[in-house]
């Protein structure tokens, strides 16, 4: 087995909180790995411009984190395109193994691994995926081409998933569990202002039906307690993201919603010496620049981590 | 006494986090209010391009803040140009009183501030205010063409001020309190790579002494606990920020740094429905794209508080 480093950081992740920690680790002259399958994460996947990148009016999410990386490969530091399927403290020290079974040694790391779209559960979501039931209104929407859909879930990406899909469809239902949207306003109304969105609060989806692909969608109105049913083609899923964090379970602990729990101040786990940052822990709101926000302050206390344990 | 609002939200101080804070409310279509004399703050002082705002290679302070003002403008927000002398909570509601004799009401605040600099507070310090003491390199550096200048401080904004002084003065003393330098390891180098500073540490500054203008500051070497004297024409203080918050006093507890106490998890003070973020709160590192994080977050949790206060 080869292990490679030392490395005083490595970086897990690729989206804006991992490349903020990078580029401030290597500002601080860190000898610093970043260890990322692809760079960008969810910020490739969104399916709207990004208008709250502060100082850019709109861009592309794509655009945007190309700018990220332009900036990274500024400094340098050393970028292993894999993914973690293990991390062991021993001692003093973090001993990673990826995927394709390369071992990496370091003081300090930070997780900065995001986050997945969150499954609702239900009886058919499972056996729809590719037939109906899609995770990523980017890639499926075009194949809605004047159906009707439906939209699970109230939040931000549920309404930006709206706006998207109200280019290609006829009608679009939004089902939210609870009794309001928790959305922002101006997302909401511009979904309104599309004409071709339906809200229904209080609804509780129940169950996916069909022969062959999606046919209906079966939910609970929670007010009445009454089954409804709603005639679709497509279902989008967009109540939230599960956090990446499959390979940590002993060293940090979880949040309700499967967060990494941190210090709000320091971005420390449970750990010393592990840190994690943007939207694989419990911050709120998941935002791109608090993610950023975040990833400095992981990075900066990592860097204090690691010049106290070199004293000893 | 005409007062104006009632709004949502008013946000104090044009810097960074000031200005997330009001695209946020903005966004959240929230009736808001920013109170800013002008905006930047720290970041037009900046004497360095800025180099770690992600996505953006390099920039100056001022371009930064334009880019940061042009975003803002594409959202309907209210500005007043003026200074906050006074906040008083009445019942649910927010009084707010600016030096020019305004007065505002609002259900919920945001104090983004930022800070000034600190003085060093010793023996001729203000007397020299003028005469070779400076608080502000980019002002006042090519002042001293060819002379001999001391820094006071090791973080990073010591280093940037040494790296500005360093294309005009023939020698640097850089002088701090403590055993070791607090700036990045990178700042660190660039220092030394001119050649032109010597770094002093465990030196406690006791004196600035001249006739009429600064000839010699007068330190204690802490190690030996001699007393010593470097002859200089300009002393540039540069020891951190003292937080603006002169109009807040009995609102909100504060730090031994004099900074705002926060809830890192909310930006919420001690006082309901009063938030604070960026460089004015105990917020770690500060940073611009932490206060511009801490900004979105100030903003969802005073939207979710306002939501809650007008329920009631």
């Amino acid at each position: 087995m080869t292990i490679h480093g030392l490395y005083d950081v490595i970086i897990i992740g690729g989206g804006p909180a991992g490349i903020t920690a990078s580029l401030y680790a290597a500002r601080q002259k860190m000898n610093a790995l970043i260890i990322t399958r692809e760079f960008g994460g969810q910020i490739t996947r969104k399916v709207t411009p990004v208008e709250n990148w502060p100082g850019t009016v709109q861009i592309t999410g794509p655009d945007l984190i190309n700018s990220f990386q332009k900036h990274l490969r500024k400094h340098k530091i050393d970028i292993e395109r894999d993914e973690v399927s293990k991390i062991k403290k021993v001692k003093n020290y973090f001993c990673i193994t990826t995927k394709s079974k390369n071992h990496f040694k370091t003081y300090a790391v930070i997780v900065a691994t995001g986050a997945d779209p969150r499954p609702l559960e239900v009886e058919g979501e499972q056996h729809f995926v590719g037939k109906g039931v899609s995770y990523c209104p980017l890639c499926d929407g075009p194949l809605f081409y004047n159906k009707k859909v439906a939209v699970i879930g109230g939040g931000n990406s549920a309404m930006e998933a709206a706006l998207l899909l109200s280019k290609y469809v006829n009608h679009i239902y939004i089902l939210e569990a609870s009794d309001k949207l928790a959305a922002f306003k101006d997302n909401q109304d511009k979904v309104l202002a599309t004409k071709k969105a339906e809200i229904i609060t209080s609804a509780k989806v129940l169950k996916i039906e069909g022969a062959k692909t999606v046919e209906k969608i079966i939910y609970e109105d929670k007010t009445s307690k009454h089954k409804k049913e709603l005639e679709v083609d497509g279902i989008f899923i967009e109540i939230g993201n599960q956090p990446a964090t499959s390979f940590l379970k002993d060293l940090v602990n979880f949040s309700k919603r499967d967060e990494i729990k941190i210090n709000p101040r320091t971005c420390q786990t449970r750990t010393k010496g592990l840190f994690a940052c943007g939207d694989v822990t419990d911050v709120f709101p998941k935002q791109i620049v608090v993610a950023a926000g975040e990833g400095s302050k992981a990075a900066v206390n990592a860097y204090n981590y690691v010049q106290d344990v070199k004293k000893c």
